[in-house]
């Protein structure tokens, strides 16, 4: 069937459960908690045998992200919040980068980035508990975002930015009707006060880590099962993944959808799930230098978030890949559990690593932003240090579009070369014929 | 099998003819020629039985534009240059627009604009006839896809723009590696220069319009292919297809995909092609009120280009519906055709109406450019007048990204408002809940 956004959805089938991942508590929907009631765990969700009994027999002929939909916490599919999200292209890049590489171009989202999977999911879960209203902190994609599914389900939004928020960033956001409050301070202050303020209040976060909001973190699952049957058609299976990594859920989604993909291989599973669900791959995350908690947390064997925040990175450290930049990632220690369950690696790279490699992904005819370029700048540091070997099978996540930073990018080209139109300049500009 | 890109590409199949439509003389690719080398006519395409008959098989399980490839003047369709374009979500209005209305959403193209099918194959064709390098004037949506598949092909690529064309729009350009040549004046100066520049050398020029370049013309066609299936997926048929016409040759390339469709109804069309095939919509017109030569032809039954010309709009006239500003639409011909054969309605727009436009897009979750709001504008005027009645299922095209023209959706919303954090601004922003 169809569903509003014209995608097509799988019809409602099964059930799913809300549970506690540390007391295995059954919660329920409502009254809404964003963590067990009980214990205060982080939330996930079981899918029952019908669901996950779909989801293998729609696998092969997936067109969107909704196909998928079995495995979302959604109860019914086809009245999804829904712009069209997710189905995002998979390209082979044609340069020497020092390995197979391909390109999974996040930035063909509605509003540019991989975080409108996150927020249809969030959305939509939140219009089938009967929210009339969000509010989300972020001035970034997070927060663009949920204003346009906001505006997309009829409900009102709430979207708090730090003090001296740019308006340029906030365009789009106002014109889908997001209403901006400006806090007295940084991404913390505010963070603390709308924790105040909604304390006791059943208030609907749409912040992208798992403890903000369980609901949004299964939407990264669906890149994972993208990536998995694209593979597939080729007839191949990534050895590595690379993900730009800020709050840490994305990769920890990718992981979390091959987890499910190798438990259903054995029951069941459609034509490509040899490809897709025996073979599983390693996450590699990219941080900014002055970003690099995983990359620590790695080397020297930390496990929680407490001997995360022991590092005290400073988040005043400027850096061009804005995207990522968190001292101690909100979903590390998921991040983490993937990067060591997979046999990956967390690396970091430069402000200027990452702009060179906005250029050299330009040149494959693909416009990310730095944050997003980060991932090919992180694959060229693992082929040249060997952890990725000529003959591995990279795809690397282009997270985000470089049309909503053009600052960066701009600042990066230095000027804007243009020569004078001439007989002589147009022949060498067009070269041989 | 697969291509390049990644997508599902058709196999290489049958056979076309380019072909002289004034004089029917069959042309060589190469030496190129854009018009036909004998009579100076416009070239287009013939596809062979063998191609025919393939298009309507793969037409149903159709993915992305490359699966009607067996309809595009591309030889061998594996070894395409696509960025994944094509294939964009048809979504289903929410708002109370006064008919049934679905948004073609072309903002989800690679470059942000349906532009990018047209270079896509454009770019493909000029590969396969040996180029190595293409020329384009232009300081919008044409520039910037001609920019990027030149990339992504490894072809050079000079892109001619007015004098005084502000850094900001060739940001992205300059990053594909596209060579900026300015031209000592106008659009008109600049073509005119280009011509004398070009004259007696085989360069290759990626215009969108037909007599510039026929290749790229094809590309159009694949939105009325997909619009035929995905509404057809939903049972249902367009009554009324909405263009924001510039150029024209998009309403042109529309309005023939939908005369090829009717033509291969008869010949072993799949299941979805009564709906798809028989019925034929009306084709309407949206042009910016300055701009408005296409409304004047319908009215006064003007039909060639000399007749237009007569008309003389001026080109400075500004507007915020910047991608629309032609006085005589280079494709003018061939959209007065699809407008007379289809029972169509031209329309122009004003500014504010655009603007208003694009706020009530946004409301449903869209941010297009003034350029494609100009659509729903011409949807409001023509149910507002009884042109379009209420039971009428409508297809507009939202043919551009709003992230590209920033400074207009900026001056449109005045200014950015923006609320201190409080307990009570919070609440009364979330709402209900």
């Amino acid at each position: 069937v169809s569903g509003e956004g014209g995608a097509v959805l799988t019809p409602e089938v099964g059930r799913f459960e809300v549970r506690c991942e540390r007391c295995g508590r059954t919660v329920a929907r409502r009254p809404y908690a964003a963590l067990c009631p009980d214990c205060g765990g982080t939330l996930g969700f079981v899918y029952d045998e019908a669901r996950r009994r779909r989801f293998g027999a729609d696998f092969d002929a997936a067109r969107t992200m909704w196909d998928a939909a079995p495995l979302l916490p959604v109860a019914a599919p086809a009245r999804a919040v829904t712009l069209g999200e997710g189905g995002t292209p998979l390209l082979a890049a044609s340069a020497a980068w020092g390995c197979r590489l391909w390109l999974k171009d996040e930035t063909r989202n509605p509003t540019g980035s991989h975080k409108d999977r996150a927020l249809s999911v969030a959305i939509t879960c939140g219009r089938e508990m009967g929210f009339g209203g969000c509010v989300v902190i972020s001035a970034g994609s997070t927060g663009l975002s949920t204003a346009a599914y906001a505006a997309r389900a009829g409900m009102s939004c709430a979207v708090v930015v730090p003090a001296g928020t740019p308006d340029e960033r906030l365009v789009p956001v106002a014109l889908f009707g997001g209403r901006i409050l400006e806090a007295p301070g940084t991404f913390e202050t505010a963070l603390r006060l709308v924790e105040g303020f909604t304390r006791g209040r059943e208030v609907y976060l749409t912040s992208t880590y798992r403890r903000g909001n369980p609901y949004q973190a299964e939407g990264a699952k669906t890149i994972g099962y993208e990536i998995a049957r694209q593979m597939g058609e080729l007839g191949e299976s990534p050895d590595w993944i690379v993900v730009p990594t800020g709050g840490g859920g994305t990769a920890a989604g990718i992981w979390r959808a091959y987890e499910e993909m190798r438990a259903l291989a054995g029951a069941g599973w459609p034509a490509r799930a040899p490809a897709a669900g025996t073979r599983q791959p390693r996450i590699a995350t990219v941080q900014p230098a002055a970003y690099n908690a995983l990359e620590i947390a790695m080397r020297d064997g930390l496990q929680d978030e407490r001997a995360l925040y022991a590092l005290g990175i400073s988040e005043e450290t400027p850096t061009v890949q804005a995207k990522l930049q968190h001292g101690v990632p909100p979903d590390a220690v998921y991040a983490l559990e993937a990067l060591r369950a997979s046999g990956g690696v967390a690396v970091s790279v430069t402000d200027a690593a990452a702009l060179t490699a906005q250029r050299r992904l330009a040149a494959e005819g693909l416009f990310g932003e730095p944050s997003a370029a980060a991932a090919l700048a992180g694959v060229r540091l693992m082929v040249e240090t060997g952890v990725i070997k000529p003959a591995d099978r990279v795809v690397a996540l282009v997270t985000g579009s470089g049309f909503r930073e053009m600052a960066a990018a701009r600042h990066s080209l230095g000027g804007i070369g243009r020569a004078p139109l001439t007989e002589r300049s147009l022949v060498a500009a067009v070269g041989g014929g």
